[in-house]
């Protein structure tokens, strides 16, 4: 499945009541996808624990991501962008309550990022 | 090689003498580049013949693509996305004479590319 063209910034429709997902190619080993955030974050104490890797451009709105080796959570504005290396646990604090964010990510499956996440 | 983390419009330097190019994130099959351009276009007479797939969005400035089998050139603005099916010879008549044009590029490998390519 893949859209030939569209644009990342239409039809967003956020809704507060669930994130929106959306795939925009779809090959395999690699996804990418456009994520539309209202105000929603991981619910409290869930840490996303990736087999797959994933990069992370955030385009529009605000949003706090946590890593779960870091001290501090990270604070992303738009054209922030950010590299989750496969079974690196990581959590949304915060979205933006009052306006969208969009974020683009590319997941790519193990056999591909595994590569890198040794390199770490 | 991959770049942690980052903002996409930092540092854009554009140079009109030629366009910039940096990985930000390199695997076996994928990869994602940031291109600034400041005025350039593909040479007269020139068509990108490329093996891999390449999913672009245009972020800032604005450029007009070509493609060999389309009569209209496509003008993209910031947040347009394009999918470049291997192979699908293309050209970009045009990028902004005054401003940097920002592109997101993600080039992916043949063996991933082609399963989308056979069914355009």
């Amino acid at each position: 499945m893949t859209i030939d063209a569209g644009n990342i910034h239409a039809d967003l429709r956020p809704d507060p009541a669930a994130e929106r997902f959306e795939d925009l190619l779809s090959l395999p080993g690699v996804r990418i996808e456009r994520i539309v955030s209202l105000g929603q974050a991981s619910p409290p104490g869930f840490w996303y624990d990736q087999p797959q890797g994933e990069w992370v451009l955030l385009l529009d709105g605000a949003a706090t991501l946590r890593f779960a080796d870091e001290a501090l959570p990270r604070r992303l504005q738009p054209g922030d962008y950010v590299w989750i290396a496969p079974h690196r646990r990581h959590r949304v604090e915060a979205t933006a309550p009052d306006r969208a964010t969009v974020w683009l990510a590319v997941h790519l499956d193990a056999p591909l990022a595994a590569v890198d996440a040794s390199g770490r």
